[in-house]
């Protein structure tokens, strides 16, 4: 029913590769671990890669890493398992009794009964050092490696819990999920520059006669979702989006993924703006309890001051303001704009921030557009020269 | 942290146009509705299109659809709200009580106390007819309008069950989701004819230079996932995927959805296939449950002998048989290929169908494959000239 393929690979690259082994005790990822409440020495195995090692007279330390949390598992094991290639980047499995720890590190440790290298790991070749803290530019080189470091392997986490409470959020509420067309030959509202898309140059089939009509990559699936919500009432889409802009700036990417969302039968902009509202609230919510250490460490090292805005945007109710009001607050600001706030005119970013900042860094609707900066088709307020939109 | 913006629109179009209103009875879908345990009178708020229509002296039945499920809400109401506007296709708000049907072919229906037409259809111009079973071929000139039919509907709703399902059974068992790039300059291991991606001609951008290299859609996040199950150890994807192919067959799109995933450190190809076994099993139990009307409804009028097959592979184990033995089944088969099946020959569609029939239609692995048939970078057996491999 669903056009889809599945592949499943077991990767074989270095310091990763699968060995066919049977054991009897079970399996548990490092996040798993961390969180057993059974520390009475069950036997578990766990799988990873050394994050740290630390080798004492009669023990030897080791920190094992899968990604499934910014958390290691600590193992102890006896120094008679030590071993050259117990190396920082090394594949391991590890066998033993997961006890309670007596440090107040950590909960949880893996007392070592079997230690075995799966893949080892060149410490001279490997780019990733021991204990180093590497630029994000130097990681740029490596795009294989680079999530194995704790900044990369968080930002995924977090995004991957983020798409996961989108796709809850509106599945909760009962909205049908549409793969809106990603080669499209609309161009939706002018959102912007397109990439036009064609054969390859290799490819025996005559380019002008695939589609028939030029085809480019979608900037967004309105169009389609409007016209699906005239069938299911409520939809979302939550694909990939393409802008031809060649900005390097944090808001233009040539690919990202964007939510949209369409509702029949609304009743009011409030009733709209309180979806997105919900929206905003359960997938930051969602990542909060799910990845607490990972949202921490993006707050200590990639956004300073956002974690205090992430908590009061949760606390508080998002304002609404209108335009008018808007450009009233813009006026009296006492801060030097580019472009003069002016009546009729777009807002630009540098408004939209001071707007956010004068209302306490509280996300703001804007409401009541003039209805000449609005495409044709937005819905009158039939109250004069107005329009409602949300920005 | 995710790059995504959210855009969300009123619907705008004919039938359906949004009427600020207010009003004090709790708003329902026709499915909540419907599954309804409180049919003591509750008063609710219903909103929908109208699928049937039927006026008798007294009394007024209505049918109301709003996309949520295959089934409709059945409305009775005074004559006295009948009118002309009242008509198969125009969208209706209705309030009143919901109470207990005394009719057997529903539990719950509505009696209105208000009926409000939000936007009228004329029955001559709309193209979709009451009581009419249009052919597919029809429908196909109305993309805007088609889904508002029962087949494509249903398509749609176990289409977005089995999405929500598939990123359930990934998310409960650990796995990261990774959004691979779909814009790409790897074309993975050549699994297809490409589509270039280029900025419009209309763009002020140099072709040239827009990504330094020439670019691709992606006919698979495999290259990306494998590096990423060596830092998160069990990966997914589940994106649109592309190939330039032009055939009009069920089995190649230009455009699809594909599920990949990669595992780090598995021990053995069984626990693989059991992965893949569960996901299909999931999924499938997934749709049955939430959407068993537009199951059945597939069943009836798209796909008649699928039922019994779909049952049967829920109930059964997948079958797991090695290439040599495929081939000596196939040579001993009664059957006339059109590809004569030889040993070191790959496994063509006539085959692969074959074999599951013979395996009695349950799905099949096929595994050890000879190594020459697969790409360099399989895992060999290391038991002879053989390879493994999932078909």
């Amino acid at each position: 029913m669903l056009r889809a393929r599945c592949l499943f690979r077991a990767l074989r690259s270095c310091s990763s590769a699968p060995c066919p082994r049977h054991g009897l005790s079970s399996k548990l990822s490092v996040r798993d671990a961390l969180g057993s409440q059974n520390t009475s020495g069950e036997r578990v195995k766990v799988q990873g890669w050394i994050r740290s090692i630390r080798s004492q007279k009669e023990v030897l330390f080791l920190h094992i890493n899968d990604g499934s949390s910014l958390e290691s598992l600590q193992v102890v094991a006896d120094s008679i398992f030590d071993s050259r290639e117990l190396a920082f980047g090394s594949s391991v499995e590890v066998q033993g009794q997961l006890v309670k720890s007596p440090s107040k590190r950590q909960n949880v440790e893996l007392k070592a009964e079997k230690i075995e290298v799966i893949g080892n790991c060149d410490a001279k070749a490997f780019p990733i050092k021991y204990k180093e803290r590497h630029p994000l530019e130097f990681l740029r080189q490596y795009p294989h490696l680079r999530c194995r470091t704790n900044v990369l392997g968080s930002i995924l986490r977090v995004r991957s819990e983020a798409t996961a409470a989108i796709h809850s959020f509106f599945k909760d509420r009962g909205f049908v999920h549409i793969h809106t067309p990603v080669i499209t030959s609309n161009d939706c509202e002018g959102a912007g520059e397109l990439f036009q898309v064609e054969p390859s140059s290799k490819t025996k089939i005559s380019e002008e006669n695939f589609f028939n009509v030029p085809a480019f990559l979608t900037v967004s699936g309105q169009l389609h979702l409007e016209v699906m919500s005239g069938a299911f009432t409520q939809v979302f889409t939550f694909g990939p989006t393409f802008r031809a802009e060649n900005s390097q700036s944090r808001r233009h990417l040539a690919e990202f993924y964007m939510v949209e969302a369409e509702i029949s039968f609304v009743e009011n902009l409030q009733d709209l703006m309180q979806v997105m509202e919900d929206l905003f609230k359960a997938t930051a919510m969602s990542v909060l309890s799910n990845c607490p250490q990972d949202v921490e460490l993006c707050h200590k090292f990639i956004a300073p001051g956002h974690k205090d805005r992430l908590e009061h945007m949760l606390k508080n109710n998002f304002l609404i303001i209108s335009y008018t009001e808007a450009i009233e607050i813009l006026k009296k600001a006492a801060h030097n704009f580019t472009f003069t706030p002016e009546w009729g005119l777009d807002l630009q970013t540098e408004h939209e921030k001071y707007l956010v900042k004068h209302c306490g860094n509280t996300p703001v609707f804007v409401t009541d557009y003039p209805l000449a900066l609005k495409p044709f088709y937005m819905r009158d307020n039939e109250d004069g020269p107005q329009h409602t939109e949300v920005a």
